[in-house]
């Protein structure tokens, strides 16, 4: 018999069905004993009368019944207006406990108050089963599918570079190093090197999906030392200016897909409404957004910022995109180079790249990069890089067209999307210096 | 002016175009220079009379032009049926060199057998400008977005699991060490545990495509010490026939989309017939098999491999589905519990488990898995796991349902379907023991 989704029941009525779940609930009155179950999709009322003969074993069964057993049930739909879930009911004629749970679960998941968030990433596996946290991974594995989509559509592929690698990378931040046979090995930070080797290579519009590695030793709510990265880069643009706009489209497009399939529920589950933005998002120079932020918020940026943004600066653009725009999302451009990677290409000395706010925060910098060898290799030994970067610097001397691109953190993009206060939410299961369990 | 793929350029007969690529060929005669430019999606002639006053300056600008540089044009694209490339040429305006290839290229990767393998994988960027090389890449995107698709059909969800653990895992194979801070980190083998994780999270139905990672210091074609896997787990089984029912679907769902878009292609590139395979693909026990193999090709199982497969009893196995079933697949199950992991089921000392065959190898081992608790911690013991299993043991003891799930190498497929001879060629980048550049 094949097993029907608890949310598809209402197609079943007076039928004979079979569902398997989660025991949420049970109460065991004198006269009837009401199970819960629970599948991904919804929760379902299961009804045993005690009085009657036939329901002898059944009712012996579920008086020793768990909360969070597994079970098989095969029963007859039945709509009940009087039950409160939904309206219907399941009488059932079997049910089959397919694993117990112990009686005493280590915290309660449906009252996330109950514990602190050790104990929640401790038994992450239960944790996980509220309707909340089911909601962030289904939204987040659509939230995927939609960008992945957009790219298919526009003709990029998709890559898998190593996160192996032989020499510490490109990025400020600390790398992991990995006892590698009779050597040492290093852990990818980001695919920047091997995307742009994609271009030099000819394959003109690539993306990857995965993690990258940051042995960065911070506990904050925004670091974690390993995420997903979605990472793309596209050859033959004309300035940076491409770049905004593909990433402008590919937004645009993920967040009608996401507002159409689960705009409602996420309203419901996170109180957050999904705006798909309009296109072309603002774009305004660091410079005219220092001015604004003075002006109109009395903010001044640190010294050591300047060139740059920081956390109370992207929270105030926001404010300001809001205000001035209507806008969700703005792009600032006119970086310091101090500020800036050694590949993102200059002009006038300035990189012709730009960081992307969105809600608050920073969610991707994206650049021209600098294709043309001699330039590079300037630009690289200027920032103090030698050797770490010469097999990077070979995939400029035979050829390789302009290019640009950019990396968006999925985990960080999800957080956004439903208003999550912490990253940690966001991931299966976070990793930080000190969590490597389970 | 919007950028053209050449392979659309004879929709713009007469037509002013834009296009980019590398420098593929020049032939640069008395009275004429023959450029042809390379994209992804093909090649084109690009044709200058030197005779003509206006081309003085692109004369000049080709004379000094090196192969593989990179250019942009623009110009008129003429029906030449005198032209044997396409039957089409473009007589330029405009040709802008948007980075110089250096004279010398380190090997000339229009010729294989010009270069060893390792002088190919140090300059991987060039190496991957083949034709040949492209494609590859470009059919194994296909690939994974196919069994992508039809897993979201299928209502699975994405899952990104983390590949820094705290304790070596289950497989036999040896595991990469990190530093992890003052502490010690490992690199997973699998998502196998997290992906069951997810199950006793109720999430149902789960697939991953990530990085994997094995310290084998073996160098065949067949290792690696870093992979693309592709992952699934699905719950509410009724046993391992399940499991390989969705395999089958997820295969001859992918390889009819792959043979739509791509059959002809890979047929002309590769000389290999794509094979829509029949489900139910055959199915054989072990013993049964061991029968068959000794009977019609006198092979007899060595004592050390009895209860499991090796690389030439794989090879014969696919001779045999071919001339019994007419089938390139073929499930074999029934294998010996000593040759499998601690947690698949077993029913009867009988691992509820399979492996599938494809032109003559193995790619994946699938499986029932054993979700009851203390079963599972038997298994474990007698498998002389202790503490590293401890973590895992515990997503079983507050309720899973039964559930099942397989792997296959994203690398490994591409070479079986495309009849490469190796694994390296299928990797963008090849990692080994003695392989980390670039």
């Amino acid at each position: 018999m094949k097993k029907i989704n608890i949310d598809q029941l209402n197609q079943y009525y007076n039928q004979e069905v079979e569902i398997c779940g989660f025991v949420d609930n049970i109460r065991n009155l004198q006269w009837v004993q009401f199970i819960i179950i629970r599948d991904r999709s919804g929760k379902v009322q299961v009804t045993i009368e005690k009085s009657e003969e036939k329901n002898k074993e059944l009712v012996e069964l579920v008086d020793k019944l768990t909360l969070e057993s597994t079970v098989k049930i095969k029963g007859i739909v039945m709509e009940s207006p009087k039950v409160k879930l939904n309206g219907m009911e399941i009488i059932p004629s079997n049910i089959e406990i397919t694993s117990k749970s112990e009686i005493e679960l280590p915290f309660n998941y449906k009252n996330p108050e109950s514990a602190n968030i050790d104990t929640k990433m401790d038994y992450r596996f239960i944790d996980l089963r509220s309707e909340k946290n089911t909601a962030i991974f289904q939204i987040q594995s659509f939230l995927v599918k939609s960008m992945r989509d957009f790219l298919y559509n526009n003709n990029f592929i998709e890559i898998h570079t190593p996160k192996l690698i032989a020499t510490a990378s490109e990025s400020g931040s600390e790398v992991f190093e990995v006892k590698y046979f009779n050597d040492k090995a290093y852990l990818a930070q980001s695919p920047q090197f091997y995307k742009q080797m994609a271009i030099a290579s000819g394959f003109e519009k690539v993306f990857e999906v995965a993690p990258a590695f940051r042995a960065e030793n911070s506990n904050t709510n925004r670091h974690t030392t390993e995420f997903t990265s979605f990472d793309l880069e596209f050859c033959d643009i004309d300035s940076y200016e491409d770049v905004m706009q593909l990433e402008e489209q590919l937004l645009e497009y993920s967040l009608k897909e996401i507002k159409n399939k689960y705009g409602e529920k996420i309203k419901s589950i996170f109180g957050v409404d999904i705006v798909v933005p309009k296109v072309p998002f603002p774009r305004i120079k660091l410079q005219d957004l220092y001015q604004e932020l003075s002006k109109r918020y009395n903010y001044e940026i640190p010294t050591d910022d300047i060139g740059d943004m920081n956390a109370e600066a992207e929270k105030l653009t926001t404010k300001f995109a809001m205000e001035e725009y209507g806008s969700e999302f703005i792009f600032v451009t006119d970086f310091s180079k101090t500020k800036r990677a050694f590949y993102h290409m200059r002009k006038d000395d300035i990189p012709q790249g730009y960081d992307l706010i969105w809600r608050g925060m920073e969610i991707t910098t994206g650049a021209q990069r600098e294709h043309r060898y001699d330039i590079l290799k300037n630009q690289a030994q200027e920032k103090g890089l030698g050797k770490d970067v010469k097999f990077y610097l070979e995939f400029f001397k035979y050829g390789c067209p302009p290019h640009g691109g950019f990396a968006l953190g999925v985990d960080r993009l999800t957080m956004l999307l439903l208003g999550l206060p912490n990253l940690k939410e966001t991931m299966f299961l976070f990793r930080g210096p000190n969590r490597l369990n389970p």
